[in-house]
């Protein structure tokens, strides 16, 4: 059968650095499934037409079409009920460690790493980049990440919640992980793979909880090209 | 049959402000039992040594001596599995909602309304928990609050993540709420009790999920003595 995830990419399709389609990696990879990569970059509006959606994540399963990281999630638990549960109870119960994710950590990450992009990118790509987050953040990306490193604190303070979270259970949604722990761990696959900078120290939970991520589903994430070490 | 929750108050008995004890009230209603309120003051920790905790809440059910807000939910969802339920699937895939209101709300809050509890407390009171908070802020009550309507946008803006949430739901637990509801919803009667501080506004998705919240059981939270409007 034939399957397909469109994901982010830069000039080496390998390098794969879209918060979202991470989270649909993983959420394939949690129910057993195989899907074949089709790499897409920013500029490639037209070739995801089909799809109805001008971003990726988008996933063709057989006759079928999703766009959308979180449908792509609620499509795969109906689909393919047999296969382990990406949610416990409703989505709708777990779906704060997603907009959490979307409205507290990308956003902190952004300010943090978005000068590192433009060099995994294609020509086109970079102009379309850099124009368009110059214009998000109302200021040159160089001015941006300036002296990022004396922000990392404040970073890795946003991070307070996940770590008393993860006093009581070693995953965010208990004793194995679920679709709220790919939420968060896909946004944090966006930094690995595109910038050197060491967000996390060892010794923190996020850090130890990240290092169990990157072991699920055969190492599938480790396996993934990285900046970060 | 004997259930009572040990629940903070002031001199005013009826003006009860621990953001624990109001999810573990509500998580009593949600389940439709009632439970005897037995007030207690920061000062009272002999009160509660048959319990092993020196802090509230702290519920009695028949032979059964629970403390800790979470536990008694986890307890109640236990002990009757018939009722509505708290928790959709595992509590510990919601528990989220818990350590982001623990980890981020309450100490948001405690900056702009700590300065409000004294005139509630009795004497003896009022000196441990000026006593106590000073410590614990570095700094006189009044200058942790001095200038805190001009601090109300930031804090605000930490309920972004509860606002996007609130797009695709009525409630953070989905189409009705849950104990992740209680637990926001509990850290924001501590307020609502406490201080005149108009902390959210009208239109504001977190302002009119509040508002359906006050409305739950009855109007029991509601019917609660408020100093906010």
């Amino acid at each position: 059968m034939a399957r397909q995830l469109y994901e982010l990419c830069g000039t080496d399709p390998e390098r794969r650095f879209s918060p979202y389609c991470w989270r649909s990696r993983m959420a394939l990879a949690h129910k057993g499934l195989e899907a074949e990569v089709v790499p897409w970059r920013f500029t490639e509006k037209a070739a995801l037409g089909f799809s109805g959606s001008d971003k990726v994540p988008v996933l063709v399963d057989g006759a079928r079409t999703v766009a959308d990281s979180w449908a792509i999630a609620e499509y795969l638990e109906e689909a393919y009920p047999e296969a382990p549960n990406l949610f416990q109870g409703t989505p709708a119960a777990q779906r704060f460690l997603a907009t959490w994710s979307d409205a507290v950590l990308l956003p902190a990450l952004a300010k943090l790493i978005v000068s590192d992009i433009p060099a995994l990118l294609g020509a086109a790509d970079r102009a379309y980049f850099i124009e368009s987050r110059e214009r998000r953040f109302g200021m040159p990306l160089g001015q941006v990440t300036a002296e990022r490193e004396a922000r990392l604190p404040e970073f890795r303070a946003l991070l307070l919640p996940l770590r008393h979270l993860l006093k009581f259970q070693p995953f965010l949604g208990g004793p194995a992980p679920d679709y709220g722990d790919y939420c968060v761990f896909g946004t944090l696959m966006w930094p690995r793979a595109v910038s050197p900078l060491p967000l996390l120290e060892p010794g923190d939970a996020v850090h130890d909880w990240q290092e169990r991520m990157l072991d699920l589903h055969g190492g599938l994430a480790r396996a993934a090209p990285a900046l970060a070490a």
